[in-house]
């Protein structure tokens, strides 16, 4: 088998080494509780119990069983584009070691095979059993695509068989579905690979049968005795459906609520479903959902989640920079969606928040050497307030190492190994294909019989020369849609073999279509204008009236205390405060640095006796300079105030 | 008896009448669960079940029989200076039930005499019992010093007498102190009301063994197994000593810490006790923590405690205007600290603070009407984020009816009807009569062997004219010391009967000095310049920085939505803002409004696409008229958003 895109990226191959030399065999170490001074995982040990290896409780997270499968199918992006035989190996022998645990009847789990097997499906509510063999499916998809391999597969093809058997509307089936969705976008991946359209009917029955009055997790609640799992099996309040998604059927959904992460694990399988079935209706809550989501409630870094509290979405325009939750996992399932839904419609704006979410808070979520990770995704900190305002204790102001719950970690590896799946989709019916983003690589697909090959070559994020050359194997007809990035102040210039090109009559859905015979070496050049700016929000964003964010292409960038003193807030700046860029090689690895001209609060006249003077009696702040640095880098340096909104005066 | 201080004030009577007409009679009716649609107070119930009159199981908080001390204490302070036949009969019904319910060694309690008896003084940590024990105290002292009659003073002595036998360092006893403050400034309360110095004594022991080690409330943890009595009596984590104030001797502490409420109360009897025994190491400590916390830890509004999780102090410069706690009874805990901080010296600092918390944050926590209350008073409310953000779920849009929780509406009650103890204090060694607040009022005072009235009209806050007609029963030498607030922009004008009088070279402590004989009928005017003015807060508040408050003499004003539309955000505002002062007859019973124009945020331009946008494309503000009404009345129309800091630009 062939990995439809190879990366080969100056600014990308690194992150991709660093997952494939750093991550992954540090996520294995931290599988099997070798990492001196981290909290163990109790992963690979859970496996063993339960497969009966060794004998011990179960540790750790009901859901620790993802670990295993995330990391399983980051190894198979990874192998499909950089065999390695000793970690398949590894990756054969984990496999093994984790079927061992399954039983007879396709179920894998090993909290349950180890605590309660008796309670299989009686908690769908708080147990991610289904999952957790979401999970485990894409990682034998992963595998199988990259490998051939078809154990895992076929064990969870067994498994998902089972499940079919164990959920639906027929008499005698739990009339169910889990309380994190995951399983549903999981079954349609099995679907493609295996084509067994069981697969999809039962995605499908999750998605229809969800939200539906009589409610499932009340009623299951109510056989349970009204418990819960999280507090130790004591009686606890009912199932908060908007938590879980499933306060309305999902097609009557308009609004982003709830737990992030289940959320756009939900939209990314509605969309699939909606593009293989033709569900307009569907469609249609895939992009209001959409729409709420990007326009009222996400943040400029693509973050989502403004609050801790059930690591969720509160309401439209509620996007404060301190206390925001901007879960790492949560912006990899936003680009999960954007993914599906570019292909049911070439639209940029999905490309975008791809573009925004990647380079921004996915790759802020890691530290540049992958050994510390963040869960939240502050846009403002203080560290002081993080350690002693416990309503910011949840925003760290440094990367901790492995948390207990590691779900982030591993997220990042599968999306940064299969990276090349997010570069390109192709219109068959219009012999189209689209380039969504900008990332040196290669690329093969089929337009009708004539296998093309696109290598792309760019130097973003950090200048803007991008150059495709297109080779198909014979002479053919298509059209190539490149994306015009909404971060574009003026017109990307176009060569086709170095011949300025007009494509202003040929723009659509943001894209500019390039429609010709292409021959073997044609090469097109696509040259954005990458220019640092400043950024408004929306009025109704209150958190961000009277600041400014700075932008450089696709990077939102923000200042740090160690280049520009604290209290940052004292900072103003307004549009005299020209932007520079400037690229500096000795900074975090080589960065472009943004410079400007701003104004500082002088804490002279405050006598420290009274602080609350009038503002006639105040000195007029000073001029200083400023330094932003990409947001996706903080915190590599000393630990300090960090802020992307500045004040600033229009 | 007679009261020192009878207030008779246009601005401060109709407070004073409310209280005695509606809230005092509306309390009652609460205490007795008859206010249809409130949730039930259960406190008088409790009263009658422990004394045997009515069976039942204890409701309400474990604290509830406090609910009826600080009712009796309000009832005390508004005979002293209101007679009132009718409600003396029932202060005199509710004591005698109360009576009932007193144990034969002095013990009252209704929690532990109802459900568990043989649990006395076991949790002092969680259980409120001495604290309960000191608002009675305060209570007899009140309704003694007003009525004369003794029956709950002698039964509170008897109590305090009994306490005194359970508490203290000697061999036998209980070496504890309560976990909510107030049993200490009770007894110095009945130290001075008795001269029985037994009472002082016990006050000091409890002050100087808080925080030693070992932990008291460790060792009581550890003794009942390590539970908690607010989890129903499970396993439980060590008790938070900072939370208590009991993280270290209080000669030690530096920091506001903990619970605002807990820590003013203490540093009240802190105050006392430094005054009433010399103890220098007290006031130092009193001095200290006066620093910190109004320097660096108060809202402008005179609020402390930055965060709901405890209720609690957070850090040095810490105060976020819409997540705070600022609770009504912790500023009410400031003001008595600082009345405190006024008898041991004469610094206008601690009145400038009475006044300020007295006039915004105290007023503010009730409607109006008397019959709805805030508990957290935020300085910038957005009702949808007060309704779908759970970090601000705390932070009520409106104030809501009596609470379970009535802590807050009966301390506003004995405050306001004991005004008139926070106008004056005497010197007898210096011959100085010091005038802190300027609120109408008559008060005499022996200022050796003669007596010398003092009354005063005070068109504050509206206006700034004070007089003081000063009558001494035989002309005399002394001198008269008046506050020079610190909102004066300008010098207070001083004209002694009718003539212009030069009081630079006479100024202390922030008060000029009049000292002269004065004879029957002398006349000094005191005219202070009231001026509406932009205020700043100091560079280290990060939550301020960019904006700017209103002031207009004591008073802090606020934006609301039903006069400012929304969001209140968008509007910005710069030194061309003049603020124009205009008493408006017609609103909120008529108040000084300040008007001013600033610019508003345009929305056109914003298509709904993309929330972030470069600065530049954005139209330019437009200019708009805004309407500040004083922020103690906030509120009292429609709902909407309110913000006490505005964008500013110097």
């Amino acid at each position: 088998m062939m990995r439809k895109a190879r990366i080969s990226d100056p600014f990308w191959t690194p992150y991709e080494r660093l997952v494939r030399e750093t991550v992954i065999p540090y996520q294995w170490e931290m599988l099997n509780d070798r990492v001196p001074g981290a909290e163990p995982s109790h992963c690979m040990k859970n496996f063993r119990i339960a497969a009966g290896l060794e004998e011990g409780n179960f540790g750790g997270f009901v859901f620790q069983d993802s670990d295993l499968a995330k990391w399983l199918e980051a190894v198979g992006h990874s192998l499909a584009s950089h065999p390695d035989p000793e970690l398949e190996r590894i990756a054969d022998e984990a496999i093994d070691l984790a079927l061992q645990a399954q039983w007879d009847d396709g179920y894998l789990n090993t909290y349950f095979s180890i605590e309660a097997p008796e309670k299989r499906w009686t908690n769908l509510t708080d147990c991610h059993e289904l999952y957790c063999a979401g999970h485990m499916i894409e990682a034998a998809v992963a595998y199988y695509e990259a490998t051939g391999k078809r154990k895992l597969l076929d064990a969870m093809c067994r498994f998902a068989d089972y499940i079919d058997s164990v959920f639906g509307t027929e008499p005698g089936k739990i009339r169910g579905y889990d309380g994190h969705q995951e399983i549903e976008l999981a079954l349609v991946k099995l679907y493609n690979t295996t084509g067994n359209e069981r697969y999809l009917k039962l995605s499908q029955y999750f998605i229809d049968e969800r939200g539906r009055e009589p409610k499932f997790f009340e009623q299951e609640w109510e056989a349970r005795g009204q418990t819960s799992f999280w507090n130790g099996g004591a009686k606890a309040a009912k199932p908060h459906h908007e938590y879980h998604q499933s306060h309305l059927p999902v097609r009557e959904q308009t609004k982003a609520v709830g737990h992030a992460v289940r959320a756009v694990y939900m939209y990314t399988a509605m969309a699939d479903l909606a593009r293989l079935t033709g569900d307009t209706g569907l469609l249609e809550a895939c992009r209001k959902l959409w729409d709420n989501m990007t326009t009222k409630q996400m943040y400029i870094t693509g973050g989502i989640g403004s609050t801790h509290h059930g690591e969720a979405f509160t309401f439209d325009y509620d996007l404060p920079n301190d206390t925001v939750y901007a879960e790492t996992c949560a912006s990899i399932g936003l680009i999960f969606f954007a993914q599906r839904m570019l292909q049911l419609e070439a639209d940029s704006k999905y490309a975008d928040v791809i573009e925004r979410a990647l380079h921004n808070l996915v790759l802020a979520g890691m530290s540049k050497d992958g050994h510390n990770y963040f869960y939240v995704n502050p846009l403002e900190v203080w560290p002081e307030a993080s350690a002693q305002n416990p309503g910011k204790h949840h925003v760290k102001p440094a990367r901790p190492k492995w948390y207990g719950c590691a779900c982030c970690p591993p997220n990042i590896a599968r999306l940064i190994s299969s990276l090349g799946d997010y570069i390109y989709t192709a219109d068959e019916k219009t012999k189209t294909v689209y380039a969504h983003l900008f990332i040196g690589s290669e690329f093969t697909l089929h337009l009708g019989d004539v296998p093309v090959t696109l290598q792309q070559q760019s130097s973003l994020p950090w200048e803007g020369n991008v150059k495709l050359q297109v080779s198909p194997k014979t002479a053919t007809r298509f059209t190539l849609a490149l994306r015009i990035p909404s971060w574009c102040a003026d017109r990307p210039r176009l060569l086709v073999n170095g011949a300025e090109t007009d494509y202003s009559n040929a723009e659509k859905g943001g894209y500019a279509h390039i429609d010709r015979e292409w021959s073997e070496g044609d090469v097109v050049e696509w040259q954005l204008p990458l220019r640092a700016e400043w950024i408004v929000a929306h009025p109704e964003i209150r958190a961000n009236a009277g600041k400014a964010a700075i932008q450089y292409g696709p990077l939102v960038y923000c200042l740090e205390e160690t280049d520009n003193g604290k209290p940052l807030a004292s900072l103003s700046f307004g549009p005299d405060s020209t932007l520079h860029a400037r690229f500096d090689p000795g900074l975090l690895g080589g960065v472009v640095v943004i410079e400007t001209e701003g104004r500082k609060a002088d804490e002279n006249g405050w006598s420290g006796e009274n602080p609350y003077l009038p503002a006639g009696i105040i000195q007029a702040a000073s001029r200083v300079k400023a330094r932003a640095v990409p947001y996706f880098l903080w915190g590599n340096r000393e630990s300090g105030e960090m802020s992307v909104w500045l004040r600033f005066q229009a």
